[in-house]
């Protein structure tokens, strides 16, 4: 069923993250000093920087020796060829390269510029640069997350919630940037709306939703870009009671479109 | 300033839209219907699909002469020649044709299937099809809504509120649809972040936020696809009172990456 109401609160008062913490820890006690506590159908939005910083994903530039392929890609991109063998590291297949940008396939089949890696927000000297890359591996980090906020929030059963780990990322064709869901946990990731009957009768044209990219764009409005200190969000209204168990049992993989369905590569 | 909360409600009951409407008295019926009335900092976003109906941008195939051009590409995207010839009507660009898929940018600078053109939601029969297009230009159906919403809500002065005129859409490398602002009247499209300092004092590396597609795509969670009858949503707990006047007086066409910038054509 769509919600007829969703309300979205930004969570915030997290403490430096370093790696090592528990980012359901840091989630959990973010819930209960928003004096929340945790219901069947929320879901929480958690910014992919303090996922990756807890699982230490932080690769310190003076430690990467570029290689040839990174030399010639850090000059026709103008970036660091140390920052260019981390992104390429983390690579499949380099999408777009040009002045300044660097867009790339992940691992995880998301096609991202400088592959999500991100030098703002960590902390840092001038001489010693480091890069904060995407978590190892984003649905992964979003199920501990989800089992470890289950676990907080009751002594047995616990309430049937969803995590999205997000990013904020550029897109083609459109300034400005928007919400993405790199990382899904215990809800659908695309609903599935093939055969639904529109107000008409006629089978509805638009076959399925990117429902947790829309999740996480609509986070990112309370979350901020960082510099507000608002890592998470709680996200209550929702409910897919209704659809099958293998849709709620998302993963971020489910929103890749299949390279040969892709016509911008 | 970030919200810390936002609260999304969709607006339902409203009655089969014919051309001629005023699609603000329709959104202004629906806002009392749900015993709302509007606030500073409300913003509405409303379906493209009633707004078009509204304006009676509806095509009957059958008065469509295709072009050659259309009947080639009819061809090769396997779509009706009358259907291929109206949305070529829309677009100043093709930007990819294949088997099923007809890419184009529209004369609002949006890169869209089928140029956003649609054949659900629309009365038919079988016999008679029609194809409801995008509005002529949404940002001036965005600033008529927000007038007839300000004339509405009170006597004189009036709410400072924004408009969204939203439709869902399909994304390059992505699985599933989100919102996206195709109209926008009094609120930002896009939110400059350069030059704000993270937490750590460094300039943020991402520079802006697409705000109007993540408040269209937050909005589409509630509003579904149609087949629920809720063609609006009401957005309330955003501010841009610390902004500047011009990016206050925001316009679709903002959320519209250059030609010279743009990667993927």
């Amino acid at each position: 069923m769509t919600p007829s109401e969703l309300r979205i609160r930004a969570l915030a008062g997290f403490p430096p993250v370093r790696p090592g913490d528990d980012p359901g820890e840091l989630v959990a006690d973010a819930i209960a000093r928003a004096r929340e506590s945790l219901r069947d159908g929320d879901v929480l939005v958690v910014a992919q920087k303090i996922v990756s910083k807890a699982e230490g994903r932080i690769v310190r530039l003076a430690d990467v020796a570029p290689s040839p392929r990174a030399i010639e890609l850090a000059a026709r991109t103008e970036k660091d060829p140390r920052a260019v063998e981390a992104i390429l590291r983390e690579s499949v297949e380099v999408v777009r390269a040009a002045p300044g940008v660097l867009i790339v396939e992940t691992r995880h089949g998301i096609v991202l510029a400088n592959a999500g890696a991100d030098m703002s927000n960590v902390e840092h000297d001038e001489e010693d640069d480091h890069l904060l890359l995407l978590p190892e591996d984003p649905d992964a980090s979003a199920d501990r997350l989800r089992a470890a906020l289950v676990a907080r929030a009751s002594g047995g059963g616990g309430p049937r919630i969803g995590v999205i780990v997000a990013d904020s990322v550029g897109r083609a064709w459109r300034e400005g940037t928007v919400g993405l869901a790199i990382g899904v946990s215990g809800l659908p990731a695309r609903l599935d709306r093939r055969g639904e009957p529109d107000l008409f009768g006629r089978a509805l044209h638009v076959t399925e939703v990117g429902i947790a990219d829309s999740i996480a764009s609509a986070a990112s409005i309370v979350m901020g870009e960082g510099a507000e200190g608002r890592p998470a969000a709680l996200v209550r209204g929702l409910s897919f009671e209704d659809r099958s168990e293998a849709e709620r049992a998302g993963r971020a993989r489910d929103l890749v479109r299949p390279r040969q369905r892709d016509l911008f590569r």
